[in-house]
């Protein structure tokens, strides 16, 4: 899919009596599969076991009826969950999350959202003093920095452990009682808390809080870390926070019904439509949002222009996963399978609302499709900038090259995707209708929270060793 | 889900010499996956051998790359598929479809869309003759009756069977060289040809055409024979015309982008939105489709009354198709998982748009949904009359002990779902959305093409034998 | 596998109160895997409804627990089982057996182990009539006869049927209430009937009786039909008895402790090693078997000779069934996968014992494996007369052209296979060997049961309609 | 199964030049799947890259073909394979072999037979220095030592290594480069070497370097290290040896074919047989061995003795995995199913060979069985000592309660399995037919390679961290 892709979802559950962790976890990442569909995990356990499953797919691929019996088998008390997108090739099911370790402090698991900036130079490090890895995720590393602080109780040693890693990151730990939750002190990814009847949930996002069958409580916030002891949830302030949340949050990546960190998506995403349209307005007959990523800033947008709002492109919800097609004439008859146009645009002056352009090409077909469909023009309004940088914080935003804003103006895209006129919506206008301060880094290369010293990998992924 | 459902959706293909059958039949059904989602079945020939593979399940569930290789070792010319949804019971993998035979017409294969509304007394017929049936379908017993009518070329035994059977169907049969497409006289049920740069396609909608690199040529017509010969289309008019297209195809089957019988889609459905607003206005602030069945109709009632159109549900790609939970806590929590409420709702008065109700639970749910996420009122308007009657021609409406307006008033659905007003379209609206006659069966009891002689069997399905 | 092939195993029970038929159908199926290994079925009934399950593959492959499961679900008092050898490929999953349709006795299912030779013009002929089928079996031919004959209660139909069909064969068949067993005139194929406490089973061979906790009672007659009626087996004389059953079971297909028409196959195996060095002494140290094919001769040739009886060859039991191997470095090296050596054989003049030879190409491997590891003489004993013509009645002799002494003289063969000496047991040496009169076509070309018209078919498979 | 379980077979390959690793390995580990039936595994690395693949189950299970296809994406220069019987619980997917960790070597990868004696105070001692473990297997302990040694060569940390680990193994280690083999000073588990046209062969036992297209070279002495080095073998006598081989080897375990240390394992079998009859001779007609254990010492007791050798029991192949039957009835009924008596032993006095008696239930059902059909006589004879006490080097010789030697007097075994006579070979009588020192601990507690600190964990296994 041509649109950023979020690295990672996660979930944990902690319960004061035996609850069905594995089933409401499961619940939990249908609620949060949009954060990643490439892999997904639960671990839950009683107190004295701990079980994993976890494999590629999707999660309903990954938990059938019989994974689920497996996990089952323990009353379990609480537990963690992962969707993942992983951007080094579908074989590694070893990269799959939670990933677990026996250590000093008996077995941990860990799931994590979110890219460590100074992974590679600690790795190197441990391996030199004697260290086994399982994976080649950046993830592993918190797991072994935990393995050599034993001596601490589990929430002190992730504490010990956010003092030595950089980069941002919302990071669930568990041990076969514990379960503990820490947030980067820029807070560039989310993570949300929510009280159960005699317990407490954490989630990437508040609505698989609700799957749960928890009520939001807070957010974690930048900088601390947050565990359950006896039935309380204690909290420390590990490091100063300097709040810069990630604005493709509010953009793209989250769900429309999500609050984070105070703001509602969708108000957020209606307030762009708004100040895109009085940034660059457009006289056309209709608005038209393609679907699913462009229809909150649509509705803003029309809302302003007093253009009505029209489905001018069908998604087809059964086109999900197919496989790749062996011949190029059905690659080709491809294209029309995820999105058509109807009759809506049929001899309109149309403004197509997206939320972003990655590589551009996506765009190009959609443009193409409603002029073949019989729109008169087509008016491209972008509801964010231009994406120019690599995010060093857990998203794919396709290696720079691909990058199609990193290579050409706004006027060569233009040309490109075959708009009749290109508008984003500028960086000021981000921060406006979210309303406080956020990282716009893929923007405008302005990384608050660091950056790998060697630049060269862009995606931080650690060579296999 | 609480919809009507489609019974099934059909595609066959022609090619003069050798294509890629498979694949594109393949993509073709990805496409009209909408119309059947418990069995899929795919038959192809190279003029020799005549393959098939079918199984219960979704296109891309049976159709894994394996399956499709399988067919693949034939250089196809010609091919069927189906897409259907059963009523009888999940195991019933004999009852998918193409449904074939080794006949003196040599082996056949069969798709069909609809019913027969005396296959039960034809069937009794042919039992007592000494037939010998693998199904316990209606579509079998015209297989038999092809058998039967082995001296003559396929086509005319074709129009033979047609003048026996009763009901409303859409139908592709093939042997190893020909296809041969027919529709009942009233034309309940769609279907389209296209054309291939060497061939002809067939579908239930046209956008399935263009999956299969088809351009839309024109409809079958009610009580048509057509069949390609050498490379020309053929046709014969077997059956004086009547037609009673289904409404319900432009209320909520059809997907936006197909034009059936000459009328859009989409536009028919913001026709009935527009009809709906001057029938049952409502005092509101903004207008929410449920998506994705009421999305045409709320642009429609948007247009005409001028109230802003807002996402105000927000609905999970991913919540497809889960097993059912086995506690009731979980299943509780599961109605989140597929709809939820975004902020938009939040003191506002809500226009809820929908395209019908059948048994009334989702929409109590979807209600109740907007209150606690703070609407102040919710008026529920529907694009089309109150389900009243069964269905005998291809879709099933829920038993009729079931349907909500079959037992209840108006204002007694309006107290069940806990909405501030309830409005239906009219009859006459639907009719002058669809600008024709139509089969408005299911709402009135009026049916064009006949009743099974024994009403019990609500659903048709034949019983074991 | 370089023997010939059984064609199947036929499995029936029947209770008068509900009993665990899937669960003991299955196990009897496991005692007669070797009767046919590339596909297996299950129906049963509960009086009610009847579910078949079937595959191609190992019994163990194709009934899974979940598989199991779903038969079951019924509390079934009668049922059928089968496991197939098929010549046709392995594609072809709807020739799997049981076989069912729907007709006028109700819905039918049925097994067979044997073959019409009949079926082609009967077949041609129903095709004619109108008749439909499904898949390419003779079976299915008495399947349609059966259909025709509605009027009459089963076993009466399956007697006139068995007047019109001709060849070996030995069949089960049921509905949902009755179970009906027959058995060719000549006996051709075996069936043994067994007492349970409440009931009674059948089944090709009587080590399955014991397997669904059955007690022998005594062998089906040859042209007999015999079903349960009431509690009690009836039995009509159908046609008039002309024993001669086949000789290969003995020498080969049966289970080592199965009892045929009153002698014990292992008597018979023993007795054929004491003909063979009456016929054909050797001067040698051991005496070794072909693991597992020549083992009972073996003993007898070593009783009757006095020399020890070593193991020189060991079978790996975990060969079984491996994919095809890529490269033809893999498959030299695979020969060696499931025979190889022991010490035993080193230095030594050896007397290798096998049953038969049907192509040489294994025969050959097995004494250049002796001789590398050290033979010092091998002296090949085969305990049947060679193989000349193909069997019409159930079993897969190969095709004639690859029958190695339908091509070359015993001399001819010997320089083929490498061996020192090379000597088969006579005609009469098996005759005596068993006891009575047998069926040694494919020995001697008479084939007492009649050959089909076309004798180009030699497998008899009815070509695809 | 009542036999005590082996607990591995390892393998593994180098070349010069690519060569089909994954291929071979895979055929090799056919040749070895009788050492272990839970999990087998495969790593192959082209001097880039290191793949593996793994699973619980048979060889032919794990090993589709698409697993395979993965491993040969790389042209694989070297690789390790391993068959597992795991001793705690079917689920423990993490357990298999082999397995794998990166370190400051780069990624290893490791499989193993035995065990080490001592590796639960290593374990804790890594734990305290910040280890994290994966697995619960003592074969991480050494992988764990390796990753500390990273300043030394593979084949040197190796060495260090194993002057720290005690008890009894036979090991194949592995980087992306190199191969080492290595085996404990006392040489318990057997451990061979190959030679290939270019290059080396490692594997438990030499049948399986023939599958691989190896020549048996030698064996790895007791206490030596050996690796390739450019394109030669290179060894160091790490330990001084004191050779004492497992002499279940010889009993049970090794296949008939296989060399061990020098002496044949058919023809140590053939010994025993013979010592047994000298030691205890029966008054009989017959020589029944158990198939298939029983085979090679009944051989011998028939040479010795004079009497006939007959097949008495038929051991059916197809009965191997048949999942647990849910009704006592089934249960019963499928004692039948691996073994029934032949005609052989009516009316015989029957002396019946087997290796060993572990639990003595099949011995007992299989006394009955003969009994039942018929032989007058049942003497039975066991080709080695009762089992009194646990293995510590790699073996599962059930826990220690279960082993009715260590209960029960000869007599009293004898009483229970229901034999005429009973009686077991001596140690010395074992220790003739082997002719040298071999490790009989399990027969007399006299344990050469040492024994764990903690007796209570009879079978070693690591609890849970």
């Amino acid at each position: 899919m041509d649109k950023p892709q979020e690295e990672c979802g996660v979930l944990g559950i902690w319960g004061e009596a035996p609850l069905d962790a594995a089933g409401l976890l499961h619940l939990g990442l249908l609620a949060l599969q949009h954060r990643g569909q490439e892999a997904a995990g639960i671990a839950v356990s009683d107190g004295k076991e701990l079980l994993v499953e976890k494999d590629l797919g999707l999660v309903n691929q990954v938990f059938t009826e019989e994974r689920l019996q497996r996990l089952r088998r323990l009353e379990a008390r609480l537990g963690l969950a992962h969707a993942r997108y992983s951007t080094t090739g579908s074989n590694l099911r070893f990269n799959a999350q939670p990933l677990t370790a026996r250590t000093a402090h008996g077995v941990l698991a860990i799931v994590h959202n979110g890219n460590f900036t100074n992974a590679k130079p600690l790795r190197d490090r441990l391996l030199r003093e004697g260290a086994t890895f399982q994976s080649t995720t950046d993830t592993e590393v918190m797991l072994l920095l935990l393995a050599r602080l034993g001596h601490l109780p589990l929430p002190q040693a992730a504490a010990e452990a956010m003092r030595v890693l950089e980069g941002g990151y919302s990071i669930l730990l568990m041990d076969r009682q514990r379960l503990v939750a820490l947030r980067d002190p820029h807070g560039v990814r989310p993570l949300a808390i929510g009280r159960l009847p005699q317990g407490y949930a954490f989630a990437s996002e508040p609505p698989a809080l609700a799957l749960m069958g928890a009520e939001y409580l807070r957010d974690v916030r930048p900088g601390e870390v947050v565990w359950v002891e006896g039935d309380r949830l204690e909290s420390a302030q590990v490091l100063p926070p300097s709040p810069t949340p990630c604005a493709f949050e509010w953009i793209y990546f989250a769900r429309p019904d999500s609050l984070l960190d105070g703001v509602e998506a969708y108000e957020a995403r209606v307030r762009m439509g708004m100040e895109l349209f009085r940034e660059a307005p457009a006289a056309a007959d209709i608005v038209v949002p393609v679907p699913d990523s462009g229809m909150g800033a649509a509705v803003g947008y029309a809302r302003s222009s007093g253009l009505p709002l029209e489905y001018g492109l069908y998604k087809n919800p059964y086109a999900g996963r197919t496989f790749i097609q062996p011949t190029q004439e059905l690659r080709d008859l491809k294209t029309r399978l995820k999105l058509a146009p109807t009759s809506a645009v049929r001899g309109k002056r149309v403004v197509l609302i997206d939320d972003s352009i990655v590589r551009g090409t996506t765009s190009r077909r959609i443009v193409g499709m409603l002029r073949e469909a019989g729109a008169r023009e087509v008016h491209f309004r972008v509801s964010s900038p231009p994406i120019r940088f690599p995010c060093y914080y857990g998203i794919d935003t396709a290696a720079r090259k691909e990058l199609i804003a990193a290579e050409k103006s706004v006027e060569e895209i233009r040309a490109y995707i075959g708009a009749d006129t290109l508008a984003f919506l500028s960086e000021e206008g981000v921060r406006r209708a979210i309303g406080g301060p956020v990282c716009l880094a893929c923007f405008n290369g302005r990384y608050p929270a660091g950056v790998p010293g060697d630049r060269e990998g862009e995606k931080l992924a650690l060579e296999a060793i």
